[in-house]
């Protein structure tokens, strides 16, 4: 069985807040447990936040501003290096990291406050491996950490969170040259388990309830690998 | 806290099988419980297998094929109302109920025997329905279910579990209209939510140990909802 236990308690989290004990205040973590924390809350702690009134648009991102502010869309396009897709003052980019998605992850909701938006980490990886020394770990074992955030998809409506850092796990899980029972030869099989311990944790967290932090329990993923695996290199990409 | 619990000690599905009366003979259902079934599963007690050498390859699948049997790319095809692109035999296209995936959703891993594919199921949404017909439902309680799917993804590598037919559950989360703490509204978020279950359930799973569906417990969904509303409508998609 795996269980998936919301991390209640913790605080409104500001820049300078130590998050990996916040949350080994609140849970007492077992072996293999994935700790996954929303990016938003480590973003915050971070300090990754622009004030409105720092930023100044520029040409491109007052054409492409639609009826957003056109400072948020120059936040936007300085977090972006592609533009992967505009329309209407909506835009898809590629952060530095890789990770496509909207605003390039660029977010004014649950900011500090009014006229802030926050950013992605700039190495989410690093990250999830700070937060994965600041966690008091079980006697003899040892956790994994997800940073996860909500995006959206091509084809699909509605978002889901995806896993933007890691440390500790396994990321992909590759069943290349497994067999299966009827002797066919699974080739092409990679599971994105993080992304998936991302979504399950989404599903404990509740975001208007300030829950930014789920454990994931009874999963057998610990091991070595980076957020970066799941970027799809660019030869293979057919969308870009 | 939410369980995600594995339904151990099922038979291999054949065609006819009842597999709701199934899952409900190796696990007591509670209240408010989502199960989830794997689409190979559903697919195969349905019937939705072909054999190969019943497939006639026509000009385009010859083209396509790459290294691939052409007959295995007539199939895609035939079940494909759009291919969305194509690279060296490998199709990503759309499914007749708009889902877009790899080789739309046609797959001979874990198929019957050599020489067959699994196809989709020609409605997932009236066979979640069909299923959740014959699962003995706790006294006084319902419950939901998901047909899920393993889908690649625009971007990132490795597959996740997505929804592709739901029946008693709400699909998407709305927080539109609703109102963070700093007072922004969240006009743009919506949870995939019947997806993040597909993926929590698959971390259960297990592919190759024969466990083709799991009960999410602890959500709070019970609704009404169609797999469908996943489906980007034409108009505001980015990447047809």
């Amino acid at each position: 069985m795996i269980s998936v236990l919301p991390v209640e308690g913790l605080p409104e989290i500001r820049e300078g807040d130590d998050l990996g004990a916040l949350i080994s205040r609140a849970v007492a973590l077992e072996d293999a447990d994935v700790v996954v924390v929303a990016q938003k809350a480590v973003s915050k702690a971070e300090g990754r936040v622009v004030r409105l009134d720092e930023v100044v648009p520029g040409e491109q991102a007052r054409a492409l501003a639609g009826e957003r502010d056109p400072r948020h869309t120059q936040a936007i396009l300085d977090e972006s290096v592609r533009v992967v897709r505009e329309r209407a003052g909506f835009i898809i980019g590629e952060a530095r990291h890789g990770f496509v998605c909207g605003s390039a992850g660029v977010d004014a909701s649950n900011a500090p406050e009014q006229g802030t938006l926050v950013l992605l980490p700039l190495d989410p990886d690093a990250s999830a491996e700070r937060l994965r020394a600041r966690l008091r770990e079980p006697d003899g074992g040892q956790v994994g950490v997800v940073v996860s955030d909500s995006f959206g998809r091509a084809w699909r409506l509605g978002t889901t969170d995806v896993a933007i850092g890691t440390a500790g796990i396994r990321v992909l899980l590759d069943l290349q040259g497994s067999v299966d029972p009827a002797g066919y030869e699974l080739h092409a099989t990679q599971i994105a388990v993080a992304d998936e311990i991302a979504a399950a944790a989404e599903l404990a967290m509740r975001k208007l309830a300030r829950v930014p932090a789920a454990v994931v329990r009874g999963l057998d993923v610990a091991g070595e690998g980076s957020a970066q695996e799941l970027v799809m290199p660019a030869e293979r990409d057919l969308f870009r």
